[in-house]
């Protein structure tokens, strides 16, 4: 609880666009670990040590337009997330990246599931517009790092579809008290992007070309080698096949 | 249009279990090619050839008792693409489990595409827990082709991921106009399976007692075979890291 005593020069000492900030960021901080339905106008009032009024007089659309401002601001966060130097072996720029993916999940659990898995009244065509703008950026980000600029239909596609195995496997691993450590985790889903690429590069000339560009920037004893010597194993009992 | 002369004697023919299915044979046949907002009651109740106040009669929540009902209805239908008999190789069993669900998705493009996106007024937490459902009934069938019971934390999250990647593939589908023919989709979709199987099968002992069950139902020449055979030549690209 903040007195008026106290909350008074504070009124006073910030201009609009501070206290804008202010505002989503306390709006934020509520939406990102409840659903919006369990955060009141009065709850982000308290929080920000304002009045509701005041509350009103920022964001006139009320709570949905805190809740979609306050989405809008986690949405550009997290695509700044996905910005990764394209230097040195490209499985651990992913790696990498995923680790800071996994650190915003992590910081915005209850409000990251609300918002993926649907089903709330706060969702309309504008926040899952946001959401898919983040999912492009996503994949753009990966064909960086892929060294490719238009995809083809086939890589295209896996990108995107591991792009959404990554968000399923949040939502997963949210629901079971983030276990296992986001860093294993993390691991398995570049293995998953590994071993997508690499039966797709098995039918997909445009993969096989980025696979063969990719590899020799991957280093000796790194991720790619313990995988593809582990690998050697488990297609061994194949052979009986060939 | 139906004339009052050929719909009355249809009024007095049908039961109301058969009055109460004809209308949501409409309705599904409506929701499956619109967004729920841009199907009337009125449209549900033409395209049945009875009056609106009829539809309320069995519908007494309207259209949003109409759609949850219909989607209902679909949703079974859906689950029930997944029964699919536990003999011969298994990769050819998910490829023909993956070919009625596509049959599903391209006989319910527009509906399938409003409801997984979501962002729809149409959407309730009663609709969500549908498709949760039967993503967990996706989850169970491909599970006892792997004959797996009561998978491990990782083999648990790769099938849930492998399946929202082809449900991610599906919406993109639809997107691009139903490219590449459903077929070579499939074939795409079975190959990431296989890669994210024999990924995490090099790093955990459950998938790889899981693919070592797997490889001997396998046919010489099969999918499989032919798989390991191109990757040969992928990851021989990869020796230098040896």
């Amino acid at each position: 609880m903040t007195s008026p005593a106290s909350a008074g020069p504070a009124y006073r000492r910030l201009s609009v666009e501070e206290r804008r900030a202010q505002l989503l960021v306390s709006a934020l901080g509520l939406f990102a670990h409840r659903p919006p339905e369990d955060v009141s106008l009065d709850d982000v009032a308290e929080a920000a040590g304002v009045s509701r009024p005041l509350v009103y007089r920022y964001f006139p659309g009320g709570k949905q337009q805190l809740y979609e401002s306050a989405l809008r601001s986690a949405a550009d966060e997290l695509e700044s997330c996905f910005a990764e130097p394209a230097a040195g072996p490209p499985t651990e720029r992913v790696a990498r990246v995923l680790d800071r993916y996994l650190r915003f999940v992590d910081e915005h659990d209850a409000g990251f599931s609300a918002l993926m898995r649907g089903g709330s009244v706060a969702e309309t065509s504008r926040t899952t517009a946001i959401v898919d703008e983040v999912r492009r950026a996503a994949a753009e980000q990966i064909l960086v790092h892929l060294g490719v600029d238009r995809p083809g239909h086939r890589l295209g596609l896996m990108v995107r579809t591991w792009i959404a195995s990554v968000e399923a496997a949040s939502l997963i691993w949210i629901d079971e008290d983030k276990a296992p450590p986001a860093g294993e985790l993390r691991d398995w889903l570049v293995d998953h992007l590994l071993g997508m690429l690499a039966v797709t590069a098995a039918s997909d000339a445009e993969t096989a070309g980025v696979v063969a560009w990719l590899l020799p920037q991957e280093e000796p004893g790194g991720r790619v080698a313990q995988l593809a010597e582990r690998l050697g194993g488990v297609l061994g009992g194949a052979a009986h096949l060939l």
